[in-house]
């Protein structure tokens, strides 16, 4: 065996409570190397007198990637407490042990030693990764406020465009509003989604508004108060959860705090607020971005870096945290740049907001590996960037094999605990990237399939405003139009579609929030796949062709969803960008 | 080369601020497997603009284990943020790009992909692992105080036996108290340690006082605040350390609290502060040990288990710990049975001590990796019972060959942050364990040799108290024997050595705290070590003999510390048991 690719890590992702009395273990090793794995495990006061490494039980193998064989089990401990080793056998013959003092060949010697062994030390609940229930049975939708729908023209900002006048610029204004959300919650309902992202809708200047001014300010473009009061009020009546935008690493250049270091240099009160090396302090400019003598959000001078070590910053961001679930309930944040702001205010962060609302749900913006985030104590989930691009990678740029798609899943799935995968949050598409349909060069069936594909995942999908409609768009600010509301111009099919989709992907949310993902087959020869997600007695199974070749299937179990299928008796022909989804 | 064993973790020791402006970057690869390693790194807004992913440097193999290489090289970023992959060049002379979203061949493509390296997002003073600075420069001595010195005999329980009368059984009391202590401060100094680790001295009804029944008193035993206070103020004068026991896993059953629960059941109004499944509550005995309706220290019914996730335990408990800092100034806790209770609390313990004295010191009793509890949050170390069992089993028990020395040794230290392995607490033998003179069946030459292998590492070394003098004692509780006080019966020689050693330790501090651990000479063949501690401009290399074939070494430096060798001109011949130590 390839002893040098054995991986496990106590007290981590590789072994964490999954639910109060149980345990989850997880073990990597070098793919297709080892053919059996077994966990010897007992209570760590017991090892002499009960003898407990004379038994032990299988682990089982649960995801294979190009370099990798992950194992799991799942343990209880009647005290609550746990030592564990795994017992390796190769398909070379080969058996060795392998625990917390290293690798050792399986002997009694080795297996009678309690140091040898890893250890839970005791299944601590207050410790235990827990997400919000209501996240798993969610399907997101995120709107980008100033282009929902302008729902009252008397908050238009001077200079505003006709709706949907033309395709917009980094710096137009068409009104969109509050209003305009609240107007359409009815087709909001009808469609199906039941949580709403929000990019910033606090007071700032730009129409992306990330560069706040005010964060107890709805900006006046938008509303006001009472207004958002009304559209969380009216939002919840309908089964509608809340996630606002916090934008806590950088304030904009126009906040009072900032213009006050301007002015004041070292005598400001904000001076130990951001990241600032001497003074007086430069405003910078495009030219002197690579020189400026504060930190700032990547080379942006407008967008100060704050010092969220300060205690007075602290209390300022956590005041605006609490303030808008206190007083508007409103259920999530989703957090930008994230991974820029320390791990002590996010720790903070969680305690505060959690303590107000048990089932607050916390999001952060990151798109690299986010294990040391999503301990319990900082964030629920992340935006799920590397899990969707190698969707898009497979399905949309066919730039990966069959593969290498179930290799990239499956890599991101083990970075983190089983709970959190289930609150992931899957979006394909947003304001900050082209749009989905325009990827698929404007192949809608493309596109739909894509969808379908990411529906059927662990987390929490999101569509973007429009996708439902089959709206298109480049990069930013193109993937920012105008919403269409004119039915004449709105593709309704794809609107039928979204709306069976997201009625699927809530009929089956248990499976597809705990069922394991299990490819069937990875033909690399053909673009073909065959997958299921298994939940205990439910299970759905699904067959996604990007091949030009017709796929022939036998149905065994109902219909839930298919697309460029022709059915006869029990037999399926899937054509290019078809699939079959049953159950 | 082995893909499958390459291993990086971002946010974790494999990659961490070790200066506020420097980050410590760690890989790990099979062992002799890859030739070179170089990291591509720069700022992740450069990417494009700056094509930094031409340039390369060279990361330095820092350690070899049975299994793997162990690499590193030391980071600056101009703009506090940095993204980071690895150039692997193996023997084979395949060349691997490994980073955040896999490994794959080493190409200008890959190499182009902001998504694919590592990130730092932000050099995060507040989030980085600092220790305090006097504990590098400390050589601990652990005081078990019922039995170094019964300085006071108004103070003696009932049935107190003459000081060294008999050896001790479980329950003997032999008077040692505070006083005891204070009447050798000065044999201490003269000694040289600087630093007092003490096993409980709270009320409680033992001898070892581990079953606390009031944190707040001292055992009337020992004496009381104001000696207690003394103790302490004396001890500060010479510049000494004073380290405390705290039992914050479980009460003893005669504590208030516990019989509060006892006599009251579920109208007590601390039921909510122990583990208890359902009421009433069954005092147990040794017969049903296994079947108790409470969660206890192993199975020991007369020490209940805590639970600290109650808020009102955690006021409690942390009142206790504030206290002692601030009423009597103590400089650091050690945490008994650390790793049973929970993060959460830890994570308040550390905030609520740092912050009355910002360079105390929290010591966690954990005899497993401990990763988790030292994420910079919790404790500054632990008590490194695997590293020192490495250096017994090789010196004492001749267990282990040199390779699996190094190998083990090397290990211990890749789990940690170079700043953690600076401060980590390094016994050979405690009052839970034999003492090393017997470990050595009687042999002080291998005694004295295990003590300068041990002080010769990074972490701060601790001596129980009776080892300068040559004690000896079996497992608890043989390893408890009263202190030795008459010179006649005292190994003067013993002594004489180990104040030379101490002497050592504190004069060549600085290289033994920062420097590299390089093995020159791993011999299977002969047991003769050659190894040396690299810092900068500062060097020491040590010779160390375990062989019954004499060594001979060309002495190439000035002589610290030897024994039995014998020097002629520049040359030294090593005999059994011998070593040399020379800068």
């Amino acid at each position: 065996m390839e002893r040098a690719a054995f991986l496990h890590r106590p007290d981590s992702e590789y072994a964490y409570l999954y639910k109060a009395d149980k345990l989850h273990v997880r073990l990597r090793t070098k793919k297709d190397d080892v053919k059996s794995v077994e966990i010897i495990s007992g209570d760590p006061y017991l090892i002499n007198e009960d003898k407990w490494y004379e038994e032990t039980q299988a682990m089982k193998k649960i995801a294979q990637t190009e370099d990798y064989d992950y194992w799991l089990i799942e343990l209880g401990a009647k005290y609550r407490r746990v030592q564990y080793a795994f017992a390796l056998t190769g398909w070379d013959r080969e058996q060795l042990f392998y625990g917390d003092r290293g690798i050792f060949k399986l002997t009694d010697t080795v297996k009678e030693k309690a140091e040898n062994y890893f250890r839970m030390p005791y299944f601590q609940e207050i410790d235990r990764f827990k997400a919000p229930e209501w996240v798993k049975e969610t399907v997101w939708y995120q709107i980008f406020p100033e282009r929902f729908d302008n729902g009252d023209a008397s908050n238009d900002p001077a200079g505003t465009l006709k709706w949907g006048s033309k395709n917009p610029a980094t710096t137009d204004f068409f009104g969109g509003d509050l209003q305009g959300v609240i107007d359409h919650l009815d087709y909001l309902e009808e469609l199906g989604i039941n949580g709403l992202y929000f990019c910033p809708i606090f007071k700032a200047t730009s129409n992306h508004k990330y560069d706040t001014i005010d964060y107890f300010e709805i900006d006046p473009d938008f509303g006001d108060k009472a207004k958002f009061k009304e559209l969380v009020d009216e939002a919840h009546k309908r089964g509608f959860k809340i996630m606002l935008d916090a934008v806590f690493n950088h304030f904009g250049n126009h906040s009072p705090q900032w213009q006050d270091v301007l002015e004041h240099g070292e005598h400001s009160k904000y001076k130990n607020w951001f990241q600032i090396h001497d003074f007086p302090v430069q405003e910078g400019d495009e030219d002197s971005r690579r020189d400026l003598n504060f930190d700032t959000f990547a080379f942006t001078p407008r967008m100060p870096k704050l010092n969220t070590a300060n205690p007075e910053v602290i209390d300022y961001l956590l005041e605006i945290a609490t303030y808008w679930i206190k007083e508007f309930n409103i259920d999530a944040w989703r957090l930008d740049v994230a991974n820029e702001v320390d791990h002590h205010f996010w720790k903070k962060f969680y305690k505060a907001t959690t303590a107000i609302k048990a089932d607050f749900y916390i999001l952060g913006e990151i798109w690299h590996s986010s294990q040391s985030w999503l301990q319990g104590d900082e964030f629920h989930a992340v935006m799920n960037y590397a899990y969707t691009e190698t969707i898009v990678n497979y399905f949309v740029k066919k730039e990966i094999s069959a593969t290498k798609l179930a290799s990239g899943l499956f890599e991101q799935l083990m970075l983190y605990r089983e709970q959190t995968n289930q609150v992931m949050f899957n979006c394909l598409d947003s304001h900050d990237t082209a749009r989905l349909l325009t990827l698929c060069n404007g192949d809608k069936d493309l596109a739909k399939m894509t969808l379908a594909f990411t529906f059927l995942q662990q987390g929490s999908p999101c569509i973007y405003y429009g996708t439902e409609i089959g709206m298109d768009g480049g990069n930013d600010p193109d993937c920012r139009k105008c919403m269409v509301w004119d039915p004449e111009k709105q593709d309704l099919d794809f609107l039928s579609f979204m709306k069976k989709l997201i009625q699927l992907r809530k009929e089956e949310q248990k499976v597809l929030s705990y069922g394991q993902l299990i490819f069937n087959e990875l033909n690399n020869d053909t673009r073909f796949l065959v997958f299921s997600r298994n939940e205990q007695d439910s299970k759905v199974t699904a067959y996604f062709n990007s091949d030009d070749t017709e796929q022939e299937v036998i149905i065994n179990g109902t219909l839930l969803l298919t697309q460029n299928v022709a059915v006869e008796g029990n037999k399926a022909i899937i054509s290019k960008n078809g699939f079959l989804i049953i159950k």
